[in-house]
């Protein structure tokens, strides 16, 4: 165990009021033990680091500037707020972040009073200020919004109507573009904070124009949407164009390291009646922590590691993770399709289409944080003969909804989603959890929806993607690593709507749905142990239903249990329909559905989170074993 | 039955190839045909009138000069189309529009190759335009992409998203920005018209800061989001500021109606070797047809009508509009309560939001078509203590689906979802059904689903949704006017997860869930004619479920059938799932969910959609006699 770094003036505030106390000189110092404190505590939990560290002094200033909780501050992802936890009462837990139990690894309104919005999904930030900006207009009471908002989540269209609506708020409302990538940001000055600080006084804001002018032009044009977004922010902030045209006034850029800059900035901002205003924060991610800035990206989310060394923590090598099968199963399928083409919302690496970007740049996109764009994208390429795959997590699927029903489901154009993080996703919790995907899409007409069982599977339902030109087709997996399962030499093509027995007996069936077949496998050996025949169906897909094996089962066992990694409303909702509909329920059938339970969950291990749900191996014996015993006594007895 | 226009020139054109072989001398007269025929046309349909008016030129033009259908032409949401359809082969048809078996009336794939692709939700033809653009690109094959979009249609963030991703299309992509609202705009004469072509011109294109110097500086500010986008828009473009830091060649303004700057401006872009381009086309709405031009919404939509006297056919007085009740209702609880704000995306008419915003107008806030940020918006001001009332059409919901997710059902968030245009929705068609909403939102943790079977119902429904402070609520309704019921002197707070009984029989039991309730009722007096004692109870609640009131049903009823105008996945997924749960199926229950079919249904009158769907009265009692005859030999016999 390392020794805790010496924090004598971060040990005399527990809360911004505290931190209040303090004189302005002494907040330099406050800041580097709140940094060497942050340092450590995610040394020990693992968690976002880079972005922390790059608003240690920005968050320190806005609480020592602003009324908080009154004046309600609001972080855009979330991410970033490990240090405003550390400042906001939590830093006795701070080291529990991201584990069950612990602290959310977001702002999270059930934390804290000082969390007045949750985020976790980006870009949300400035039309939630916005929210408490009016009400407090309208309720005639004072109280300011601060919406602290990076340059990636501008990429984003909900940013973008936010700001178009935000004039009415007035001087209530402060949007912090947070310019955080130093690999693109200019080095800013005296001059420029000097002018940043003339401007931001109501005194000056004539000046704003001649600010502009000086501060230089920024650009570089690189590869992606989201680079290219940033750059836009960049450049236009610079004079602030899109900004003031959008009804803000522009401040910036300043220096979002230097306290002496930013604080009389956001106190001339404070006490302006002009607005809203916008406060261009120029910051460096992973700033202060040598190891972190000097990585490709700034730490931006880590395991434990050596504080001095900065080594992480290795995890032990095992199955290959989903998304890298994914990512190299399209490349290779890519060598000799030139039809295929891969799109990803700013997450190339965590859906693994880097992997594909490698060997396919020109037919790999990154569109930025703009999930809507890049589905309807992808439809326009597959109107025109390609074949895309459309690769999002299930929780930012969430975002192009309106887009994957009009623009794909209706038209029933051939765009493959694949689809990572389903199900629960550990420490991210429930902002990240891909719980809704199948039925959301399940529900659509045209569309066909898969699970894969283990990263096999997945090869296979890339494949069966790839050669499906009849409509929609989607097909979901897990985050993390695959269960080690021998991966085939040649990817095989999946007839569409047809599962496959993995055990047949006579009295059980599990019908599953995705990777929870091994707890299914399990439960079965369980069962067996019991004397329990019992079969276990993996059903591929959730739409179109195996109808055919779905209907065999039901007439010849006692009890049918589905079982996925979804809420409600999906496979198990699919297969009762199915089975009312062929009157296959009214001999007295058992049918149990096993799904998530009707309740978000928080961060905790995967396997806990499985077993919170109820639906590991021990939870799929208990749910047979209670329908059987059911038999006897249940509903017999209820309808007498 | 009046007498059609003359239309000598037109005639000649069945097809642009035909157009194209006109002189560009002809096209001022094939334009004034094609209008009158539209016109003409409108009259005997009804429709989508103004719009079209408005780019008859422009369509003209751009038909003229791009090489159609291999350059794709995309019209954003569509309802602009009818000059396009009569040009494209569809004349014969044009009388057809948005009725059964006609014509639709957006574009739509499947009607013609010179839809490349369809549309109807706002704000996608630039992702899809950029689409094909790239796809040609991949391929090495001619053809450009041309998408017209209007100004309010840029005040989704969809549009900034695909606009943010454009520049890699080059000259491929070319936008119009059709420029409609006369009330805004300005004049624009042939100086502005002659630097329009000068700048489009790639010889010229250095002269287009001369140009934006030039065009006057556009503004008016005025209420909501969607004008203020609009003026944005306008006030940008003159410049062009936006559009070219977002890396487009901006030309413009140009006059859409004048066909001698429309067609060589569009030739020097089609020649271009830069891009992609912007063309920014200021047109009047309803050009053309004096009533429509004087008309304060420029004939939008409208019924049939006399073309002479500009008369509309007038509907019999009947019930009131649910959305009339629902904005009426709102208003008025909002006089005694001051926390109730009502939010719209760009449809105040529609949603009845209007009706609030006359009583209420510091209350009540249009956001434009930004559906994700007026969602996030509302859980900012429910998280400050306001009551917001999101009223929005089901379809459209679809667009906030993420921020309905992730910013009000994770963090519990008292938003109330006044939802209109659900189920079945007539002459818009599939595009406009409101289908899913049940599905996605009952799938939710924290989440009330409500569904109105009445007019009374739904001002209920409102009161109740105002007074409920635990969480998200939501309630449904359809398009169209209510049944005729007593209205209420007071509003009743229904008790949350509690239906209630609207006839009590005991053998057949069928649960209705929304307006279903009168064709529910319906087939009970056909039941009751044959001897089968019926009960209908109105479940009001998607979620929570009555299970006290299903579960006493179940057990003393031998046939249970579910009525719902939703999809897959909502109300009878959700009884089967607690009738399964629960063991009730066990005993041999026959239990059958009614629901919208596994298909996108085609435009239709609401009454024949429902009837296809198999959603009325003879449906019902089908299904129960099916279930019924079914139990003497079905499931025992295939058991066997």
């Amino acid at each position: 165990m390392t020794t805790r770094p010496d924090t004598p003036l971060l040990d005399t505030v527990d809360t911004p009021a505290d931190l209040r106390k303090l004189d302005q000189s002494q907040l330099r110092q406050l800041s580097d033990e709140l940094r060497a404190e942050m340092i450590d505590a995610v040394s020990t939990s693992g968690g976002h680091l880079g972005s922390g560290l790059g608003v240690v002094e920005l968050t320190t200033a806005i609480h020592y500037v602003f009324n908080t909780p009154d004046d309600k501050l609001v972080f855009d992802v979330g991410h970033q707020c490990y240090p405003h936890k550390i400042l906001t009462g939590r830093r006795d837990r701070i080291r529990t972040l991201r584990q069950g139990g612990g602290l959310s690894g977001f702002t999270k309104r059930s934390e804290s009073e000082y969390d007045p919005f949750g985020a976790a999904h980006s870009s949300t930030s400035i039309s939630a200020g916005l929210g408490f900006a009016i009400a407090n207009k309208l309720k005639g009471q004072p109280g300011k919004a601060i919406a602290v908002i990076g340059d990636g989540a501008m990429s984003a269209g909900m940013a973008y109507e936010a700001m178009n609506n935000a004039e009415q708020a007035g001087n209530r409302l402060i949007v912090i573009l947070n310019d955080n990538d130093m690999s693109i940001a200019p080095p800013v000055g005296g001059l420029s904070a000097y002018l940043a600080r003339m401007v931001s006084s109501s005194e000056y804001l004539g000046l704003r124009s001649m600010a502009s002018k000086i501060a230089k032009k920024l650009g570089r044009r690189v590869w992606g949407g989201l680079e290219k977004a940033e750059e836009y922010a960049r450049g236009m902030v610079t004079g602030g164009t899109m900004f003031e045209e959008l009804g803000f006034y522009y401040v910036g850029p300043i220096d979002g390291h230097n306290l002496d800059h930013l604080i009389p900035v956001l106190e001339n901002v404070r006490d302006s009646e002009q607005g809203p205003v916008l406060i261009h924060v120029v910051t460096t991610k992973g700033k202060g922590y040598q190891p972190a800035e000097e990585s490709a990206d700034k730490y931006h989310g880590v395991p434990k590691f050596d504080v001095v060394t900065g080594e992480k923590a290795k995890s032990a090598p095992g199955a290959p993770a989903y998304q890298n099968v994914f990512g190299e199963t399209l490349a290779k399928l890519a060598d000799t399709d030139d039809r295929i083409c891969a799109i990803t919302a700013a997450m190339p690496s965590g859906t693994g289409v880097d992997k594909f970007a490698q060997a396919h740049p020109d037919r790999a996109f990154d569109v930025g944080i703009a999930e809507q764009h890049g589905v309807t994208f992808a439809a326009g390429l597959a109107a025109q003969g390609m074949r895309p795959f459309a690769a999002i997590y299930s929780t930012f699927l969430q975002r192009a909804y309106d887009q994957v029903v009009h623009d794909v489901a209706i038209q029933n154009l051939p765009v493959r989603f694949a689809i990572d993080r389903a199900g629960l996703v550990g420490a991210d919790g429930s902002t990240h959890a891909g719980s809704f995907d199948i039925t959301y899409l399940a529900t659509l007409p045209n569309f066909v929806v898969m699970a894969a069982a283990d990263e096999a599977e997945l090869v296979h339902m890339t494949y069966t993607a790839a050669e499906y030109d009849d409509g929609p087709i989607a097909f979901r997996y897990p985050r993390g690593n695959g269960v080690g399962v021998e991966m085939p030499e040649t990817p095989q093509k999946l007839e569409i709507g047809k599962g496959r027995m993995v055990k047949e007996g006579s009295k059980i069936a599990l019908l599953s749905l995705g990777t929870r077949l091994a707890e299914a496998m399990d439960a079965a050996e369980q069962l067996e142990a019991k004397g329990l025949s019992t079969s276990v169906a993996d059903l591929r897909f959730a739409k179109p239903l195996d109808t055919d094996l779905i209907r065999r089962l039901m007439t010849t066992h006692e009890v049918v249990v589905t079982v996925e990694e979804g809420a409600i409303g999906g496979l198990g909702a699919h297969v009762l329909t199915m089975a009312s509909d062929e009157g296959l329920t009214d001999g007295g059938l058992k049918i149990r559905t096993m799904r998530l339970p009707d309740a978000f969950q928080d961060q905790d291990d995967p396997k806990k989170q499985y077993a919170e749900a109820g639906l590991d191996a021990d939870a799929i014996v208990d749910t047979v074993l209670n329908a059987l015993r059911h038999n006897s006594a249940g509903v017999e007895e209820a309808r007498a």
